[in-house]
């Protein structure tokens, strides 16, 4: 062993407190084949079943506008019940030219990142009304608490994108939350966003109009460089809401790309049937895919994932499961026949940051890979199917796509990786510590963790015996400590600012 | 929602104490196409770099039997230094007519497995000599823990072969200590077996001996239908010891598939590359393929990876990595090469059933399903680097496993279970509970989980708030109460017992 090695090797063992280290912001791709679990044939079939859903039963849409388009594209509306039925022909139409990849574009233009193809964005939790972490157990989330999330999110590297501000922060008025998350997004992190724009198209338009003064563009350039990304749920089974539906259609007349994700829970609100709620599924995305094409031919807008299934004995949605990670491989083979991206999560339908979070999102995650997801949200942080926000978890989750983006990039085969001189010089029984070839490599050789303990027993131990919980707890306070904000012009903080105080002005006196 | 449904959920709600739940006994296939990381020109790389290894540099053998047997077969042998070196045509010569598959016989012949094509064996942990429990923490291992262990392993179907006895019992004889490991495997489950024979040919022909008379067969009739598995490691680099060499032989001569295991931690005794401690682990295979086929020409044998790497600033061992998961995936499209079954490992470094254990063997795991591994070891039980062997771990483990198996069950597409009456049924924002096609499916619908918990969070918090870890402990518990001897035939158990007897008593006077 060299004396360098020796020293590092001293320096380690002495203390757990290491530097936080990670590997750079980078884009990802998946250079390898999607995995397939069922043949052309079924794919087809569950096509050809989908259809027949929107033909005979089709969808409930709960907006006149929405309706209007619909009917002028040519679909079977019923005003008084808001039932949309749509002809198959008219469907295949709608799903014809549209776009298969597209850039969001970060205010750090190194951040920004491409949607479709081969890549991969992986985005930070939406939606969580609770927050949780080691010291303080699980409670309301806070304005607080969704800053430091955004902060930790945003220092993370292998995260490429804010997915939605973390949590919700139930201290803050609900009628103008949304323009305070929009703005925390915007200032502490200088990636992309998927704003929680809270279901009203109203403040949908909202988040649109402070992407513009963010990225200090009007309305021609942000369709041109589109810096968010819109994310639609439909009601499952077959129900359309007014707010998504509204919300959809300003995202796409500003030409921010949008995913239409079903929420088909199996035997609660999609048949008890893999084949069934992924039907269901498809049926729901392709009915409102041609929604946004009736609002704005040719929009950007992708395909959504969300099929899991529910706990027949309890009612209790569970996440991560086999049939998720099925009807993950499934939705990747119908994303690809319609040349569109696919969206899926990293989910876990466990209490607590415990073996069951790590074991149900680390299939999510396997999934995703194999199927080729290219917008995984929900990638950190999730916990409790999505009700609670884990700062322990945060830090986990990066390890686990972390872990993913390193096993993802190629190997490198030639003359010198394959070694064969060291071989030589090791010897038989021999060790390569020493040998030129590893010396060579000593910084750079491995994948280096941000959360595992590699040490052995003894020495993990006595230095306290952590677990990888207690480690991440240490780590995200650690990040917290050393987070500095993104510089931004000031002038455009007070734009913000500007915006900010006038809507909330206007939605106290106007109501919205 | 049916009263049955409401009696369920009630009854599920109201304990956490739930009956132990898991899935049938079964062989486990992988349908889907194996993963591929590497081109057909860098197989082929690899193959010719390890060939070359094997003619330039060689292996050092230290068995003066199997330096005769290699020097018969045309090998370069140096009888002083141990030195042998393979002309490549010697080498690809005995890989060809290798067979590509076989079955290992259970005593309970529902228990009997096929190795090799899609198949896919999950053995309990081999090798530890400590053991834990969140109940008595970390202790060396004993015949008490032991008998336990193999009763877990025993009771749990995802399991199919007791992988070698789990732990290793140090309150016995270290010279007779193989006989008391046997015996315990072949009485305490009726699954195959992979013996944990310490490293002597002698004891190599204990196992054999045994496992003739578990079958109550003759040397013919278990060279035809094998019942155990020899594991063999080498000392790498390129150094096969005296007693890998001889048990190697004694398994050859008795037909017992043997796989060949190369120690290629990367970096320290191995190149500090992937592709380099592959194409040495390669060399390392065929080497000692040929080896077996020297001995005994067409001896069922096959591809063994444990290729993994070491953490560059402190030495250690390092599982679950990146590096580890690419290395499987290679190693499945060299064994795929060669015609050969490859065996794999679920592994962790972690020092305590934590986080990091399960998403490094996850990691391990999702690795192994996509390089079509067809013999997991360590797949039940594997805590710090092998070092120690894990009662809740071993429940983790069979969760992991169980859920790889329900996974890589087809997607079932037709009529019936797409469900469009259930959709019609169910009705726009309606639910499933009630339909009839939810109620048909009520008790199989989706995967039972044995550790997992998906209460809501009041429910689990009212309950205990126990983590999954917690849960673990109660569920080994429960199922050692449980516990049933599978039964054996006295006369058998006897014949085992007065063999033990004898060698024991041979062994106290000659030693061996």
């Amino acid at each position: 062993m060299s004396r360098r090695q020796s020293r590092a090797r001293r320096s380690r063992q002495s203390s757990s407190d290491r530097k936080f280290v990670q590997r750079p912001f980078q884009a990802l791709s998946n250079p390898y084949k999607p995995m397939e679990i069922i043949s052309e044939d079924q794919v087809e079939s569950i096509h050809q079943a989908s259809l027949k859903i929107l033909r005979d039963i089709g969808l409930r849409v709960e907006s006149d506008t929405a309706l209007r388009l619909l009917s002028d594209a040519r679909a079977d509306v019923d005003i008084t019940s808001k039932r949309v039925r749509f002809c198959p022909e008219m469907v295949e139409e709608m799903m014809t030219d549209l776009p298969g990849e597209f850039t969001i574009h970060a205010r750090n233009p190194q951040k920004t990142v491409r949607l479709g193809g081969n890549s991969i964005i992986f985005a930070t939790v939406c939606g969580p009304s609770f927050v949780t972490d080691l010291d303080r157990g699980r409670r309301s989330g806070t304005h607080a608490d969704m800053v430091d999330f955004i902060k930790l999110g945003g220092s993370l590297n292998v995260f490429h994108q804010d997915g939605g501000s973390g949590l919700e922060p139930l201290d803050l008025p609900p009628e103008t939350r949304h323009l305070d998350m929009m703005y925390a997004q915007i200032t502490l992190t200088d990636k992309t966003w998927q704003p929680n724009w809270m279901n009203t198209g109203r403040r949908a338009r909202d988040c649109i109009e402070m992407a513009k003064i963010a990225m200090q563009t009007d309305d021609e350039g942000l369709k041109k460089r589109p810096a968010i990304i819109g994310g639609l749920n439909t009601n499952s089974p077959l129900l359309f809401d007014g707010g998504q539906a509204d919300g959809m259609r300003e995202f796409a007349l500003a030409g921010q790309p949008v995913h239409i994700t079903p929420f088909t829970l199996a035997g609660a609100m999609a048949p008890a049937t893999v084949a069934g709620a992924v039907a269901q599924q498809n049926a729901e995305c392709l009915g409102c895919i041609a929604l946004t094409q009736a609002a704005v031919p040719g929009s950007p807008t992708f395909y959504g994932h969300f099929t899991s299934n529910v706990d027949m004995r309890t009612g209790s949605p569970a996440f991560g499961t086999p049939e998720y990670a099925q009807s993950v491989i499934m939705s990747g083979q119908l994303a690809r026949r319609y040349g569109l991206p696919l969206r899926s999560s990293s989910t876990t339908a466990s209490a607590c940051v415990d073996l069951q979070a790590v074991y149900e999102s680390d299939m999510s995650i396997n999934a995703c890979i194999q199927a080729h997801v290219n917008y995984m949200m929900h990638a950190g942080g999730w916990l409790e199917g999505g009700l609670t926000c884990s700062f322990e978890k945060l830090i986990v989750d990066a390890e686990l796509l972390q872990m993913q983006a390193a096993f993802l990039e190629p190997v490198v085969i030639n003359d010198d990786t394959l070694g064969l001189s060291a071989i030589e010089e090791a010897g038989f029984g021999g060790h390569f510590f020493g040998t030129a070839h590893t010396l060579e490599r000593y910084e750079n050789a491995f994948y280096e963790p941000i959360l595992s303990d590699w040490r052995n027993f003894e020495t993990w131990r006595d230095d306290g015996g952590r677990t990888a919980a207690q480690r991440a707890n240490r780590i995200w306070k650690q990040i917290l400590k050393d987070y500095e904000k993104p510089p931004i012009d000031p002038g455009v903080d007070e734009e913000l600012k500007a915006y900010m105080a006038e809507r909330k002005e206007q939605i106290r006196i106007e109501g919205v």
